[in-house]
């Protein structure tokens, strides 16, 4: 991705909130990254502990947390996004301290931002931004989440190609209206992994991809063998006349992300088996098919029954990897080394 | 419920996965508790820590925590599931300290457990466990959580007669061969909040309603207002066109529980007024529609959306409370009192 980042001159400023671990983020920092995103101010407060000094809070600006926002420009260079005149006036009253100010655009994942046919909104809000003390306009700042909707490949690019055009043409109605320069900033993991191009984008921020997961490989973003994060689950009961192992792992331990399988089945994970040191192929047959809060129950073929017993490991690749991480203090390598990570629920 | 079990002469024996909290589990001892259910050895052990002396793991036991179990049956009066002579011989052979062992009977939720129809199963393993040096047979234990996909409180209670049927015979079979005495353990919270009588039980296991949460209310368990343990959210931002709000709430933050309302969606939560010190009454037209990682986006009513600003704090009832109290470490009294709880993500 950093390669790809290079060949295309674009800024590459990952998503750390898939991972959330200062020893991980190290590993970009050897690949040249400088600038990170994270999801919250507290994840931006665990970076900058760990040393990043250019942090993107890809989440609508939270008033609340005026001093956190304050400390935190006070020490390292802060983006924040901003998506209405009420947000721009409280960060104008409360800032002590220059932050990057981007505006969100909704570029028709409809969660959040302002929609990107209604340029002129754009266009006040990016005088307010100029106008107020402590806010630089940095550009436009999109999540086109809607590639994850995608039923392939080419459903992926055409999200990506129609993204692109609708952040070129909103940047040039800014830049006409004297509001120039406005970077473009675009970042989901199914279009940064299958585009080769980001024609109107002077960043991306995919996250997902440094472990991707089932969701990404079915969307046909990656193969199951790109998987890097899993869960091994202990077998503690095998059911014979239902072919049935509970396991224990459930949704406190992967989330309740589901996929559908071709039958219209809810699939909370894929089992892999574990071979004492890495984990095999994963069986696509073998499905987590519930969770409850510890419990896991997978339905098997029957190679697959007979070669597990009560007592042993199984591997389970998750659905999505972002939320199985969060519910971990720390991932274990396959060396067995100890990557420490931020524990989501000390909340403060 | 300590007050209906007393008058049912059972062993009130509360679940504490749900609020996993020493400072709540004191206030249950208040009420003359003394013995109760987890569904974690981790869970065990924190109650252990603090002053707890006899606790039941309601899980599968699992064979690779060994050791653990070993020393907490050292410390205190344990109870495990064991639902296979694979686990009794391997207890058997690991243990060094006596465990009360219960058989988990599928009663009809089709999870985990030995199926009720199949008597000749119960016995062979009772005799297994009777011969097995540190295990005691306690008895036969089932949670009926079929009783959460009833449609009414009827539903609930005719799932209820059903369980005490199925268990009263069970044990009359084991006692018929000289397994007595048998004692029979049932626990979910739509049976015992409904239910005034438990016709075959010695002890019963509820606890979530601790809490409750929407999903009881749905299933008319209780009512929203008795609903203790919510979450405040941020309002991050405002959609006119869609009447949309934004919180900073998403699924790490709530879980991805989600019931069905009338028409057919997913509701992850239900909007509550916060009072400064307090919330109101839940507006069930305000729900959570989706939920990503951190964001949850609200479709609310005109009245609603007009009531609320950037900035403001509004509260989040949970579908399911067991879930999202595990995504925290501690909690907030209305009073102001931070109640700490066990951090399940320092897993071990």
């Amino acid at each position: 991705m950093a390669r790809k980042a290079e060949r295309n001159r674009v800024t590459f400023r990952p998503h750390f909130k898939t991972h959330q671990s200062a020893a991980i983020g190290s590993w970009f920092r050897d690949a040249g990254v400088r600038a990170i995103t994270v999801s919250s101010l507290e994840m931006a407060q665990y970076f900058a502990i760990h040393g990043w000094q250019d942090i993107s809070v890809a989440f609508p600006a939270n008033l609340l947390e005026m001093e956190r926002i304050d400390i935190l420009a006070a020490n390292i260079t802060l983006h924040l996004l901003v998506d209405s005149e009420e947000t721009v006036a409280a960060l104008d009253a409360g800032l002590h301290h220059d932050v990057q100010a981007w505006i969100k655009v909704d570029v028709g994942s409809r969660r959040a931002g302002i929609p990107w046919n209604e340029p002129q909104r754009f266009v006040a809000l990016a005088r307010g931004i100029r106008a107020a003390s402590h806010l630089q306009f940095a550009g436009l700042l999109t999540h086109a989440g809607h590639s994850y909707d995608a039923g392939s490949p080419a459903e992926v690019l055409e999200v990506h190609g129609t993204t692109h055009a609708r952040m070129g043409k909103l940047r040039q109605a800014l830049e006409q209206e004297g509001l120039g320069p406005c970077a473009v900033s675009v970042g989901d993991t199914p279009s940064c992994s299958l585009a080769e191009t980001f024609p109107a984008a002077d960043e991306i921020r995919p996250g997902n991809f440094v472990f991707y997961d089932l969701q990404q490989a079915a969307l046909g973003v990656c193969d199951a063998e790109d998987i890097a994060v899993a869960v091994a689950c202990p077998v503690v009961e095998k059911s014979h006349p239902r072919r049935q192992l509970v396991l224990y792992g459930g949704a406190v331990h992967l989330s309740q992300e589901a996929l559908r399988d071709a039958q219209g089945q809810e699939v909370y994970g894929a089992l892999a088996t574990w071979m004492g040191d890495t984990w095999g192929t994963a069986n696509q047959e073998a499905k987590l098919v519930s969770v409850s809060q510890e419990h896991g129950v997978v339905t098997v073929d029957s190679a697959a029954f007979d070669a597990v017993d009560v007592g042993d490991l199984v591997v389970v690749l998750p659905v999505h990897s972002c939320l199985t991480s969060d519910l971990y203090g720390e991932y274990c390598t396959l060396d067995g080394e100890r990557l420490s990570r931020r524990r989501s629920n000390d909340r403060t």
